[in-house]
C-alpha cells in the first residue's frame, strides 16, 4: 500500500449501509469496499457526508471503521471521518479510529453556536495531535455550520500531521487561493461539487466524493487522463460524468448514492429516517445518469 | 404543581453546569434549579440551546434530566429537550426523559441534509407518539439547519400531544401567523430574541429563554404585569430587560449565561470546548447589563 | 396641518398608478390620495417600495411628488421617497421634491457594491443637509442591498434634520434596540412586516405601509385604539388585519396593492414590466383577505 | 474586425473614468481603450459592474458608449452594458447603444422585487429583440438581486440573438452545467471570480473581467496558452494572475481597478460617492499584486 502521505487519486466517500432495523449492514459495506478496490480506487473514506456521519452514534461508527479497514485489507488507505461538536468527542473518535486501523483522519467540525477562528484552530489541532494518522481537513459550507477561513487554514497547514484539505464548496477559485497561500503545505482534494478536471489542472491531488462509488472505473480513468496530461480527453469524459454529479447534487446525497448502488446490485438500504429514500421518479433520474456513462 | 397543559409564564432555559473535566456538575445544577424555583419561575427547561444539548452525549443528558427533575421536586413542570438527527434517537431520548420524570418534551430536529416537510412532520409526530409527555416544538432558524414551515406546524398542531411551540427567530409576526393559522391548537412561547411583552400582547403564553436564569424575579414580575394587563408598566420594565437580551444575543449564549451566573455566585463552569468562555471585556458587558436591572 | 415633526399615525405607502403606456396616471393618483385623506390617514408617502421607486425615472418621480402634494393640499404631510446609488443623485432628488412642496423625505440608499458604514453615514447626512425637510431613514434588508447598522443609526440620529426611521425587517426587537440606543432622538415607524400593535406598544409612532392603502379606515381605527391604550381591542382588530399583511407579503407588493385597489374601484394599472400583475388566483386571495376585514 | 459572433478571448470590463465633478472623463476613457487595444485585447466592455453602470444616468452612459466605440475604432468589438429594472428602460438603452455603434449588448436585469422566471425571460427576450446586436447574458448573484435559473438560460439560449453568457458567481461547475444543457447554443465567458484556465479547459470562450484592464498583456498571453493547449504553462501564469484577482475581490471593484490604473499612469478618478476610493493600505496591496506579475 502507498504511504498515505503520497495519496493521490479517487477516494470514494462510502455510504453507510443500514438494515431495516437501522443497524450497520457490515456485509453490504464489506462487499462494496471490495468492489471499489477491485475497480481501482486509491483509497476509501467511511463517515463522510455521504456516509451519514451525522446520523450515527459512536458504536455504529466504530463498526463502520472496523469493517472498512478489514475490507480494505491493506490494499488502499482508509481515511475515517471524525465529526463532533466538542473537542473531547473528536479526540476520542480519532484515537479509536486509529486504534481500529484507520490510516488517516477526515476531520469535520460540527457546530451549533458559532466558533471563533481560534476555537476552530484548537479543535483541528487537538485532532491532529491525538494520533499519528495524517489529517484531512473537510470543509462543507452547504451543510456544516462553521467554515474554515483562509487564516485558519494557513495556521493549520503548519501542523506536521495536517496534510490535506477537501473542500465541498462550489468555489473552485478558493482551492487555488488555498494552494497559493499554503505553498505546498496542504494538498487539496476536490468534492463532487467541483469539476474534478479543473481541480486537477490547478494542482489538486484527486477527489473525495460520494458519486465515485457509482462510477469508480470511470473516475479512475478520468484521474489517469489528468495525471498524464491528456486534458482534452479528460474533459470529454468529465462532461459526461458531470451529469452524474448534477443528479446527486439535486437530491439527498446519501439517498441518491444508495439508490444508485441498489440499481447496480449493491443494496445498502435507505438513509436513516427522517431522511427519505428517493422517489421512483428520482431513482429514474439516477438510472438515466448512470446508464449514460455506462455504469448500468 | 399545575398541569403542564395549562402552562404559562417564565420557563428558564437551564445551562448545563460542567466540571473542568467536562462532566455534568449535578450539584451546581440542583442549586441553580432550586434558586430559580424559589424566585418564582413557572417551569424549567433542561437541554435547550442554552443547555448545550448539541455538546452532550446521551449519558450526560440523562444526568441533566434526572437532576433537574429531582431539583424541581414537583414544584414546577420540567420540559426536557430532545434533539436528534434521526427519528430513532429522538424517540429513545423522549422515552428515557419521560421515564426519568420529565413532564414535557421540547422537541428539536437537528439536520445535516435538508429534510422534506413530510420528513419533518414524521419526526415530530414520532416524538409526540412516543410518550404521554406533551410536546413543545422548538424552531431556531439561526442555529438549526431545518425550519418548520407554516404547513408543517399546522399539520402537527392537530396531534393531541403537541401543545406548544417556541420560536427563536426574530420574526414576531410569524408568531401571530402561527396563532392565527392554528386557531388555538398551539400555544406559543417566546424566546429571548423576541420582545416578550409583544408576544404576550399577541396572545403568547410566556417565554422559554436562557437569560431568564439571570433575571428570574424580574422576568416573573414582567409576566405578571402582562398577565394582568398592566402594559405600560410592563413596557417600562421590558425596556430595561431588553438590554440584557441584547448582551446575550451578541455572545456565545451558553458562555454568556454561565458568565452571568458566575457573577451571581452560581458557578456553572465554562461552555464545552472548542467553545470559549467569555473574555474579560465581555464579562464586563454582562456585569453592566445585570447591574442595570438590579440582578447584581 | 400638523407639523411633520409631530407626526404620528398611519401613513400609507402610495402605489404609483401607471397607464398601459407606462406613464404616471396622475388622475388616478390624485383620486386615491383624496380618498385616503378622507378616510383619515395622517400622511402620504409617494415613492416608497410600494410606489415602485426602483422602476421610475426622475421625470416620472417628479410627476408623482407634484401630484401627491397637490392632492394632499395641505391636509396631511407628504413624505417623498429619495432613493439613489449616488449621493449626487439623492441630493438632487431631495432638493427637487422639497421645491415641489414635499414636507419630508423618506431616504433610501440603493447599493450595488457594498458601502462602508462611513459611506452610509455620508450619504444620509448629505440628504439631510440638502433641504429643511425632515428625513425618515428607511431600511429594508429584504430588497435593499445595504442595511443600516446600529452604529450608523446612532451617528445619524444626532443630525437635527433626521427625525424618524422606518424599518421593514421582520425583527421587531431591533426597533426596541434602536429606541433604546437613540434615547428619543429617532422616532420609529413600523412597516407591514411588523405587528403594528407591538410596535405601538414599544413606543412606535405609527406605520408607513403599502397595505394601509387598502384598509385606511381600519388602520386609523387600530392606531386610535393603540393611542388610547385599548390594547385588547387593538389586538382583536390587529389579528384580522394581520391576514391582510400576510397576503401582501406573499406576492409582489406593488402588484398586490394595485390588485386590491382595482377591486375597490381605484384602478392604478399594473406594476411596471417585467413585474407581472397578480394571477387570478392571487387576486382571489387578496379579495378574500379584504372581504374578511370589511374592506370590500 | 472579427465578427462578434466568433468572439473569443480577453474582453476587459472598462471602468468609467469620472472627473472630480462627477462627469464622464472622455479623454481618460479614450486613452485607456486605445492602450488596451494596443496590448492585444479582443474586445471592450463598457458599463459592466466595473464600469459602475449602477451609478450612472442615461446621458452619462451614452457618453461612455459613444467614447468607447470611437476609441475602439473598429479594431475590436464593443459590448455595451444594458442594465435596468424595467423592460422599457432596457430596450431604450439597447436601441441607443446599437445606434451609437455598439457591436454587442451585455444584458443585466436589475431587480427590486423578485421577478418570476417568465418575467426574467421576457426581459432578456425584449432586449434581444430590440436590435441586431448579439446579446451576452450577465449573471452576478453577488451584487444583483435576481439570478438566472438553468431553465431560464435554456429557454433564452434558443433566441437567435442571444449568443453568450458571462457568469460572475464563484461556481465554476455551473458553467459546465450551462454548456451541457445548452448544447452549443450559448458560449460562456468567465468573470474574475473564476479561474480562467479552468473555464477555458471546460470549453469557455474567454473572459469579461475588470482586472484585465490592469494586466491586459498577461491576460492575452494566458488566453493564447489556453487556446493552443499549453495547459501547464497556462497554469503557471494563472497562479500568479490569480493573486491579482484575489486583491480585486477583496475591495470595491471599481475603486480597485481605478487605483491600479492610477498606479499605471491612467488616472480615471475615483468611484462615484458614497463609494470610497481605496485607502493607502489597500492601494499598497494593489501595487504589490501588480508588481508581482510585472504590471508595474
Amino acid at each position: 500500500m502507498i504511504d498515505i502521505r503520497d495519496l493521490r487519486g479517487v477516494v470514494p466517500y462510502l455510504p453507510t449501509p443500514l438494515t431495516a432495523a437501522g443497524q450497520v449492514d457490515e456485509a453490504a459495506l464489506k462487499r462494496l469496499c471490495r468492489h471499489l478496490v477491485t475497480e481501482g480506487v486509491h483509497g476509501l473514506t467511511p463517515l463522510g457526508s455521504t456516509g451519514e456521519f451525522a446520523y450515527l452514534d459512536f458504536a455504529a461508527k466504530e463498526r463502520v471503521v472496523a469493517t472498512t479497514v478489514e475490507a480494505a485489507d491493506g490494499h488502499v488507505p482508509v481515511i475515517a471521518g471524525v465529526a463532533a461538536t466538542t473537542t473531547r468527542d473528536a479526540v476520542a473518535q480519532a484515537k479509536r479510529w486509529a486504534a481500529l486501523g484507520a490510516d488517516g483522519i477526515l476531520a469535520v467540525l460540527e457546530a451549533y453556536f458559532p466558533i471563533s477562528d481560534q476555537g476552530v484552530i484548537d479543535y483541528f489541532t487537538a485532532i491532529a495531535d491525538a494520533t499519528d494518522a495524517p489529517v484531512t481537513l473537510y470543509t462543507n459550507p452547504n451543510f456544516q455550520r462553521s467554515d474554515l477561513t483562509m487564516e485558519a487554514i494557513d495556521a493549520l497547514s503548519h501542523h506536521p500531521n495536517i496534510l490535506f484539505l477537501k473542500d465541498a464548496s462550489t468555489n473552485t477559485g478558493r482551492l487555488l487561493s488555498i494552494l497559493n497561500r499554503t505553498e505546498g503545505r496542504i494538498g487539496v482534494f476536490a468534492a463532487s461539487s467541483h469539476i474534478t478536471v479543473a481541480v486537477m489542472m490547478i494542482g489538486g491531488r484527486g477527489w473525495l466524493a460520494g458519486p465515485s462509488c457509482l462510477v469508480p472505473r470511470q473516475s479512475v480513468r478520468l484521474f489517469d487522463l489528468c495525471r498524464t496530461g491528456h486534458w482534452e480527453q479528460a474533459m470529454a469524459l468529465q462532461r459526461d460524468l458531470w451529469a452524474v454529479n448534477q443528479v446527486f447534487a439535486r437530491y439527498n446525497l446519501a439517498g441518491a448514492v444508495k439508490a444508485g448502488l441498489r440499481l447496480q446490485g449493491f443494496d445498502c438500504g435507505d438513509p436513516a429516517p427522517p431522511q427519505a429514500r428517493l422517489t421512483e421518479e428520482q431513482v429514474e433520474a439516477v438510472r438515466r445518469a448512470l446508464e449514460k456513462v455506462g455504469a448500468l
